[in-house]
């Protein structure tokens, strides 16, 4: 089954914010792309990034963008607005990503390929004028996308290029050898049903000798788990933990109808030591979440 | 007014999920859906079914199914994901129904009419190729409602059937006669707004001899309350507490401008007695949430 | 560029109202207008609302309206359901105005140029037919937008005209001269970041005698404040206040990367001096939020 081309599926904006449900943020911005492109189709990867965390939403940007159609990205998550961060859209192999330079679009667009263009969005014809300088999502992006997926712009119309080598990266945690075929490695997310993702994929854990079915070793603070490698959460019994290769390809921890970051009190950012229980020679514990 | 035929409204997969809006969960479902079958229409009907409460995502889709277009029903509350339930996809006279075989579809699929076939999702080639087997939303049923919406598969091409008599049912509670003109109910759910929806209909109470304008007994605990049966909130003063029948039909405690669920301290599974206050010769306390 | 008329963008409903996402409320709407219309569009507003609040209700849908397509604006926060408040239709320059007569319409209504015809939604034929009286966003209003926005009924076929001057107006807070440079001000709006937003604009702080750049002095409870007068939350430093203009022209209060109804404790209604800080003779603090 093919997941289709850009020429099939162009004119789709696929939209991500830290802007919440509780406004008429996100109402705004897909009024003002209706009233811009109105045959311009919107879909919400979600509003529901921490506000102003713009890693996290740069992590969910990532995860999300090869499933999207592909056409425009619109992403804001942007506590810098109003500031001197620039304004950008990008082109890339499945179509252009528009938002604020401040790392949120970096690692999204360096899965999808690369960039080989990108523009600073100062083109005054393209923005809504705004009494105020807090709300580029509506004022700015939003007709910057909808111009692009309709067509009625190239993205050099938008303003002036601006070097590719000048944008702002995001920083990724990598996760380091322990010794003792261990590694530390760090959260990358908790996810909304507490499931907690390192910055390890499975291929990690092959190389350290594990294989589906063995115990890991998860070392949190003081203490240390061993928890099984199993398929999924129908692996293990209610309330048990396991270790699974996730929906990302990486390697999470989760409790079968519990929250894994409730229980082992654990969340984004936090470091573990993950690997084989018999590489080390500290005491073990069975994990009882 | 005519609410259209399967004719008319094919085309639309009205969709239901415990995922949030926190994470990209439900974005990267409609995003796979407009890659396989881009003219297809997604309707969402709510993403916040308490996670892993399959329960409740039966219930709010039994309430919603008869107001969504007849199409696809995609229903994804799913905590036994990658164990052995079975991915099914169902028949029915409005559609299709999509989800896990775990109770999710069962009620709303009787309430529309019964299933004449249903499969087992096993058809490599309908769905996405996943490194993880947690997230079947959106690698077995998304591809699976997009292509029955679109028209691009019939049922029958994305697996073998199974036996209707064996697909998981769903148990609710049915209210009790409790003498002295009076039922033991349940509570079915609580809305966002706190009104306390019981397992019984208007019917109900009017076998009870019971008729609008009365005052209906509420037993909670240990205390009997004395509630007027008005039309709806607007029947009371602010702060007030009625019994009315409510949008789909059952019969509700509420309180106008504030949260029955709340003042009554009364949740979803709890039991009540409802019934005619001058059935019973226990001392009756007038209402005062 | 253009944000279009409403010819070209006739055929969409921008929806708004305190369902939140809890519950199937929102996506039964949509479901509905997809029935009774299905090339119809709705763009969701918000639906996060707080529950039952009029005013705020009426204050998002303000701030929206000029930014949504022409066409039909559905508008459901509606705690007198079912009683004795009338469901109305209203014709304005841009377009249907669809919802509750307490007040939820009329400062939007007044802010697109006024009404000239309003309709109590009482023909029936354009009814759901409904056990209950407390979900006239489905049984009624959803379908008064849909029949209007895909032209199927005329405004006058769905109920007889009432007096436009008997509408239920919404009373706003007005700000007014404190003495000494000062105004009396009060706080119209609370967003989810924590901004918080007062009604007065920038005129006000210019007839003031105030400028971009100058300190502003805030007076809340028995401290004064002097922020600085920036152009966004970027001209001051993390952690720091400030006073902009926000993307609704009004005067607001913000602090960067935080939240400045929690660190100013101040939410919706409450009342705060705005002015010159040389205008007075009290005692001025620095701004340590």
């Amino acid at each position: 089954m093919s997941l289709g081309t850009l020429d099939e599926v162009s004119g789709t904006i696929s939209f991500l914010s830290d802007f919440g449900h509780r406004d008429e943020f996100v109402g705004v911005v897909h009024g003002v792309i209706a009233r811009v492109a109105p045959d311009v189709r919107v879909i919400d990867i979600t509003h529901g990034i921490d506000r102003g965390h713009v890693h996290a939403g740069a992590m969910a940007l990532t995860r999300a963008v090869q499933f999207m159609p592909d056409g425009v990205f619109l992403a804001v998550v942007d506590p810098g607005v109003g500031g001197d961060r620039l304004a950008i859209a990008v082109r890339t192999p499945v179509g252009f990503f528009v938002g604020p330079d401040n790392g949120l679009l970096a690692p999204a667009i360096a899965m999808v390929g690369g960039a080989d263009l990108a523009v600073s969005l100062e083109a005054e014809q393209f923005q809504l004028p705004s009494a105020g300088s807090t709300f580029h999502g509506r004022d700015i992006f939003a007709p910057a996308a909808a111009v692009l997926a309709s067509g009625e712009a190239a993205i050099t119309d938008l303003g002036p290029a601006v070097d590719l080598d000048a944008m702002t990266p995001l920083l990724l945690p990598l996760a380091e050898p322990a010794g003792n075929a261990r590694v530390k490695a760090a959260v990358l997310w908790v996810d909304g049903f507490g499931n907690v993702q390192f910055n390890i994929a499975g291929e990690d854990l092959a190389a350290l000798g594990l294989a589906p079915g063995d115990d890991v070793l998860v070392g949190i603070d003081v203490a240390e788990h061993r928890i099984e490698w199993g398929v999924s959460y129908g692996s293990v019994e209610e309330g048990e933990a396991v270790i699974h290769i996730d929906s990302s390809g990486q390697v999470a921890l989760a409790v079968r109808g519990g929250s894994a970051s409730d229980d082992f009190d654990i969340g984004t950012g936090d470091t573990v030591l993950v690997g084989r229980p018999d590489g080390g020679n500290r005491i073990e514990i069975r994990a009882v979440p």
